[in-house]
């Protein structure tokens, strides 16, 4: 293992490793060369090796999942409640991994990152990268670190696409698997918002077809518009009525994405969207948001095989699937259905729902009912 | 009465009527002088004046609400199936008086419409109207015809709200109200995503801040998009699923709004969106567009009065709510709460819920359902 480098984004320091091979052959054609997979890792890898738990990221989450200086809160370490002594990713018990995918913008290869046929960054010359491949490039890290089999693989939303893909392209690589939030393939409603969440940020003019690097200016109001709709598809109707309702703010200084004035009073929701949108937009890349977000929606886990079943049926490890019952992305009734179909086909999988109102954003926020639901796995 | 003009668009020629007069002071303030309306009827007012029946139209819909010439079919006429002969609108009793509203489009006085004070397009100088002077306008369009008390206001989505506007505002000036797919106001989310659509149109270059009227291009692209996005919100995932679910399209002619390339294999469900969105743009004015959505949003029913129970307790007239069980944009719940609201401040207001998976297009699609509904008040 090789943690090589300090990575300092925003205000905080944390320690980044990065992996690099020669080339990947891609699912959908063409070839990557070379490969750089940057990942973060918490705890010691035991000398069985055989304590390895690989936490996919979601979307558009970093690599710092855990944040060890503070544990019991922090705004940045995206699923620290999970991570830690005592909780169910426990560091004094496993060596936790999570890599930064392929297609993304936090040290791994993505379309930010120099093409080496040209000098300058891929843009759109990038090719269409799948959740196979971005599985595939984490199997090679793991061999790389001398792990023959995982203890675990765990991941929420765009992460439990890359665990469920794990169980079935590796079958005997991991002992248990999580999926979170997850679907066997997308709903029709989620890729339309996806596809139109795509087309905001390319209408940008600053977008410029992908090759805004050595612009001056980037497509952040396109980018932070994208991550304000699929923001919209996270939440739930009673969380935001709950909290904003139709609460006017008179902090009207955030400016919205296209910094044009207000029509009538400003509800306070949507300046927390504009400020959410507009935080995000300045640190991820746009290029990395379209491809990682068709990769999600080309998503399907029986693609190669002859049905879903067959696909399926190649499951060998305990299997966990938790959906929430306020989930508009993910719905909680295809959660269930996946993980019954997965009995169905001979798997073992048991499926936990969660009672929450926050919508897509439960599996990040509700500490209690998650870390119940994934210590039974232990 | 004075139909005065017959107006082409697209395919389709319709009668439709022009009042105009001198000026309205705005309820948020501001005044607005000449104003015009512009509306279509069918049907002939009797000598007592007392069968009229006004239908507000939805957000973007004309006043072509019902085509003679193609009772059975037509994709032009909005509603079509509710107006005529034998039909709960029914032409041979009734006197059915359509307008565009106030900041529209289709022949109202709006934001394109020429600024006397400058002799060019209002653009983003036109005030913010509402829904209560939408129906002030209206008021006054009834009252120009003569028409003393209507026999009933009905309307679906925004033209819901301007039912039910209607109904608190003027409790004596019609005796039945029906009111579809509407609510005392937009839930958050349906909030956020109209300000989502908004910024779309906004962040379009082609926009100019509301001063394209003049320009070679309009933004086009942002009001697809905005529109696709809207859509989204109107489908429903059970019919969605079920008609296109992932089907691949080999048309791929049909341009983006970016008129970009596809990532990918085109899904027939993004073709049909961008059809559905590259269509709208070219018949509607994105100005429009952002003055009466956000119409939409700043509505509240209770505004101006001491509580909700006060606004309620005005109504005089027989009210029918109709929800639908898949609407995710106006829940079916919350316009059975509002029904339930009204018998509770002593009026007399019944429920129906139309059992359909056409989301919040159902009202426009449900011949049987809706028929069966808008006859229990006849």
């Amino acid at each position: 293992m090789s943690i090589s480098e300090r990575t300092t984004r925003q205000s905080r320091t944390y320690q980044q490793g990065t992996y690099t091979f020669d080339s990947l052959d891609l699912q959908r054609g063409g070839k990557l060369s070379p490969i750089t997979i940057a990942y973060s890792t918490w705890g010691k890898l035991n000398e069985a090796k055989n304590n390895a738990i690989l936490v996919p990221s979601t979307l558009t989450s970093d690599t710092f999942v855990y944040d060890e200086e503070n544990p019991d809160y922090s705004s940045d370490a995206w699923w620290n409640f999970m991570v830690g002594p005592g909780r169910p990713l426990d560091t004094t018990r496993f060596f936790i991994i999570c890599p930064n995918p392929l297609g993304g913008c936090y040290g791994s290869t993505g379309p930010s990152s120099i093409n080496p046929a040209t000098q300058q960054p891929y843009g759109m010359d990038f090719p269409l990268v799948t959740v196979r491949d971005i599985v595939e490039t984490q199997r090679k890290l793991i061999e790389h670190l001398g792990i023959e089999r995982l203890e675990m693989v765990i991941g929420g939303s765009f992460g439990g696409q890359q665990a469920l893909e794990w169980a079935v392209t590796y079958p005997d690589l991991m002992k248990k698997v999580v999926v979170v939030e997850a679907t066997a393939t997308m709903t029709t409603l989620t890729l339309l918002w996806s596809e139109v969440s795509r087309q905001i940020i390319k209408i940008d003019p600053r977008w410029k077809h992908g090759s805004y690097y050595t612009s001056d200016e980037k497509p952040l109001g396109g980018l932070a518009l994208a991550r304000m709709l699929a923001l919209t598809t996270y939440f739930s109707e009673e969380q935001l009525g709950e909290r904003f309702g139709r609460k006017i703010t008179l902090n009207s200084l955030v400016p919205n994405p296209s910094e044009t004035e207000d029509m009538g009073e400003r509800f306070t929701v949507e300046n927390y969207l504009y400020h959410m949108g507009g935080t995000f937009a300045c640190y991820f890349d746009p290029n990395s948001y379209l491809y990682l977000s068709r990769a999600a929606d080309l998503y399907d886990v029986s693609q190669g095989y002859p049905s879903l079943e067959a696909a399926l049926s190649r499951i060998r490890s305990k299997m966990l699937f938790i959906g929430c019952r306020s989930d508009i992305r993910f719905p909680a009734a295809r959660v269930r259905w996946l993980a019954e179909q997965v009995c169905v086909c001979g798997g073992d999988a048991i499926y936990v729902e969660l009672d929450s109102p926050l919508g897509h954003d439960a599996f990040l926020r509700e500490q209690e009912q998650m870390s119940s639901a994934v210590n039974r796995m232990f």
